[in-house]
């Protein structure tokens, strides 16, 4: 999403989640570009709050490659939500954690899946295994969502079945 | 362990991983109570590090069921040694992050293993389950060790098979 606007004298755009802002001087042109992370559209928690991982069934991984590989998942999107929503992630942590796991049938769902949460502003990681063991180096694998509010990983993920 | 000594006027005592030391002053009897974290015996690392997850096999878990609970358990020592190895986790993330899952075939063999690699110095957490849904609540399921050294990880749990 781009979002361009002009406001005392400072010209700015919103792409994504960075803020671009030209300021226009008076003796001549003074530009410098502020850049600002700019937190997306997920609000404080009040309600429930979740992770999900999506595994992916035909694959055929071994139930130990599947769980690893959730757990890589899961460090990072926990990583990239502490980043951009301490609270958020406090409060799933209060709250006992709660993961669910979740099957889909191919790459081009599990991409599609995490594309559609990143688009709400939740932290959504895919995870592409190195292929040492059972895969091709850089298949998709398994991806987590959240934490984040309930509802709102519900809209992107409640279709899916239990892994 | 309690080890206490003096040594110029500062009287000490090791308890665990806590130091406490009492000075003694001058003029009168000045004490305060320095509290301090001391890293127990991991070392810098050198070599390959690694995270192992031990799954309990005689719980008959849903392999879902089997990833969350995996995912709990290295978020849990990810944070602790994050807190008390930051080297170590540096380390692991920039090899890969290693994840290994593992058999385990009882509560005590798990409970054994865990308590082996806290006095070994790594990061060890078991995870108790909530009980909602397929476990009496409080089982022990599953426990994540490190990351750690791989030589030291594999002294304690080299025997053990994927899972």
């Amino acid at each position: 999403m781009v979002v361009g606007n002009q406001l005392n004298g400072i010209q700015y755009q919103l792409n994504g989640s960075q803020l671009n802002a030209t300021v226009l001087g008076g003796a001549g042109l003074i530009m410098f570009i502020l850049r600002r992370r700019v937190r997306p559209f997920v609000t404080m928690p009040t309600g429930e709050c979740k992770l999900v991982i999506l595994v992916r069934t035909d694959l055929n991984m071994t139930k130990g490659k599947a769980a690893a590989q959730c757990c890589h998942a899961v460090l990072e999107t926990y990583k990239q939500a502490t980043r951009n929503y301490p609270e958020m992630v406090q409060r799933w942590e209060d709250l006992g954690q709660p993961k669910i796991t979740l099957k889909v049938e191919s790459d081009a769902e599990l991409g599609e899946l995490v594309s559609k949460a990143r688009k709400a502003g939740l932290a959504a990681q895919a995870i592409r295994d190195a292929g040492r063991t059972q895969l091709i180096p850089g298949t998709r694998t398994v991806a987590a969502i959240g934490p984040g509010p309930a509802k709102m990983i519900d809209i992107i993920t409640g279709h899916l079945k239990l892994y």
